[in-house]
């Protein structure tokens, strides 16, 4: 039996718990992220100009990619420093797999 | 005085209202993505695996895009034709604009 | 038969030919992306360091959007533009499907 | 004084020298880019259409992501591991910037 916040695949938990700096500043970026969506959802609905929504949809997707560029910072810094100092150095793997979803 | 679907820069008019399939197709989708969000803030708190936060992170990513995919391929059958076909070529130049945002 | 810079798709002629001033641009920006792949090769054989490796590499990435961008201007300024006004909306089809592949 | 292949801005050499493997696939695939943008410079000049021009600089951008992302697996298999095995953890904030060169 593999605990709740453990990685689905190899087991591995986050030892490390996420800051409540971190967990902060994600709660507030993903809130603002969903804010823009719902605003964007409104725009549609009211036939607003499509280049407008359109810039909303880029910024909207800038937004995620901060919160993932934020997350993958603190999984280098714990995490995969944490695996590497433990002698597992497959993470490496891991890694290679995110940086291509994200590329 | 523009109208309120109106561009603000050049007061455009969206002609041609989003028809009632785009529109629910949207918003479903728009739905679709911020119940992801919500359900990452969630594992965020959580201190959930980051690899699986980062991977869904990713699928919202592809999500808004395929969002923005859809409005641009709305975009350029009503407002680009229109504005071509009545002589207005520098829409042109938007297109261009909004392209390299998404790039 | 289809003349030589035609669609194979479609049998669309360009029918504005690209201006000196283009053609003499791209050529400029291919021959400095054609130098820095030299030089990234250079360095890779030469065992530098992976990190200004992968700078040269995103730079090189960023020269080939560049390049991109701007046959992307001028094929909305000429072939699109003229493909609306001649009647031919479904040239949005393969806007979008350019846009999908740079997105 | 640094060597020739040390990073300029840490001094930290490329301790493990790249595989002849890895340099001779690397070697491959730029030179193949090579020929790739060479293509699309005489495309360019012959007027061939923009959507094939823009099509051939979407595979060029492929095919120098796959070069990123080939030389990124090695760094972090190799300078990566060793610099936090040595207990230099701050090579995180070098694959984060490089990261967030290629997002």
């Amino acid at each position: 039996m593999t605990e709740k916040n453990s990685c689905p695949h190899c087991g591995a938990l986050k030892h490390t718990p996420r800051s409540p700096e971190l967990k902060a500043d994600v709660t507030r970026r993903i809130n603002r992220a969903v804010g823009q969506l719902n605003g964007i959802r409104a725009m549609v609905e009211e036939d607003r100009y499509c280049g407008d929504v359109l810039t909303q949809l880029a910024a909207v997707e800038s937004a995620v990619k901060a919160i993932s560029r934020e997350v993958m910072r603190d999984h280098l810094e714990t995490c995969v420093v944490e695996r590497i100092q433990a002698g597992d150095t497959e993470v490496t793997d891991e890694v290679m797999e995110l940086f291509r979803k994200f590329m």
